[in-house]
């Protein structure tokens, strides 16, 4: 039974690493002693002990050991083996980029299908849907394929921001990439402002944490969900 | 020799589209009657005969002719025989994989590099450099590669956004994303801030506009330069 914590942010302004999680987390990886970190973002571009370090320090708050995938000799016999995953935020055109030339993307869908227990954050939640066409990030490397984990049958937007509307820049909005996105594309985008998650168990999708969500459906104006609205039909 | 005109933005917040380079345009297109507009970017899914209309209404007021590249049968003959080109902004990803999907980035470079004045906004400015990877914009299709037209011997930041310094949203900064371009790409990156645009005449290079631009090198810290600078030399 897939069991998946999508969270748009690791950390929220002012507070530590996954803060604001790990009560959450606590529950969440009860049966797991030791998680496997993929730290193929590379946020900032922090090297993989750099990243892993981070995690590390976050997750012994709750006694779980972190080990980086990177360290395996066999990436994807490691994942096979995971007792819980997660995968950390960066940029999602470095980490899906990695995850196809690595192969290891085919095998990180099937685990996650077939139960391991999965945290993504920002880049690590954008992966989890149909695609990476809604990232937020910049095309430093160009992937392969855009193609994702599709564990949800939706689109992630993770750290989606309301428009400003006293800003004079006229860069695009969030909701206007979001609207262009869907004149090439059909899939559902959930918005996920920061401190929002989703909690997958088996089929079932339930958006958690303080805020509301912002949904969009292909030719359907966007319109906003409260924290415990069942996404599970969303597509 | 080569002739171009890359501008960060096509409007200025409050102002008609192009309005604030018109006169800058009377004088770079003087020999050009007719423009070929290029409209494959399509800003908010814009249809391509809606956003050359756009493109017209504006050129019109200097008594400038638009016609769109998608009305031609030929479109690689339309641009050898062009008088001018402008290619509009919108999303980078869409605009570059139509020109590399209809094979027009070789003949739109050839002609650019021969002396086809060449006006670019946003997207159409981005182009202009060696890669897209420092767009802004959200990954809607998969580009069969990332390469642009290169006609500058760096990569253009558009609508170059300095840090909110009272923003409490986690998302990369403009700053931090082209820092995590550096670990992948060695080119130098112009943050060009919307009202600024570079001239191009043969090899030079100079900022134009009211505003100090933001540059990015490999290895380097960022530093400003200001209206004027002759931007030649970077790489």
């Amino acid at each position: 039974m897939k069991k998946l914590l999508i969270a748009s942010t690791s950390t929220l302004h002012g507070s530590a690493y996954l803060a604001y999680l790990l009560d959450e987390l606590t529950v969440f990886f009860q049966s797991t002693e030791t998680i496997v970190f993929i730290p193929y973002a590379r946020p900032s571009g922090l090297s993989h002990d750099a990243y892993t370090k981070i995690a590390e320090t976050a997750f012994q708050k709750i006694n779980k050991k972190i080990v980086g995938l990177h360290e395996f000799d066999d990436p994807i016999q490691a994942l096979k083996d995971a007792e819980g995953i997660f995968v950390g935020g960066g940029n999602s055109f470095v980490l899906v980029d990695q995850l196809h030339r690595k192969n290891i993307m085919n095998t990180l869908r099937s685990v996650v299908n077939s139960g391991t227990p999965y945290l993504g954050t920002s880049a690590g939640s954008n992966i989890c849907g149909i695609s990476m066409g809604t990232s937020n990030d910049m095309p430093i490397v160009h992937p392969p394929s855009f193609e994702t984990l599709g564990v949800i049958p939706f689109n992630i937007n993770p750290h989606y921001l309301d428009p400003l509307l006293e800003s004079k820049h006229m860069g695009e909005t969030r909701a206007t990439r979001i609207k262009e996105f869907h004149f090439f594309n059909t899939q559902a985008v959930v918005g996920l402002r920061e401190g929002s998650f989703l909690e997958v168990i088996g089929e079932q999708i339930v958006l958690k944490g303080p805020l509301n969500a912002r949904v969009f459906e292909h030719h359907k104006a966007p319109y906003e969900i409260s924290s415990g609205t069942d996404l599970s039909d969303l597509h």
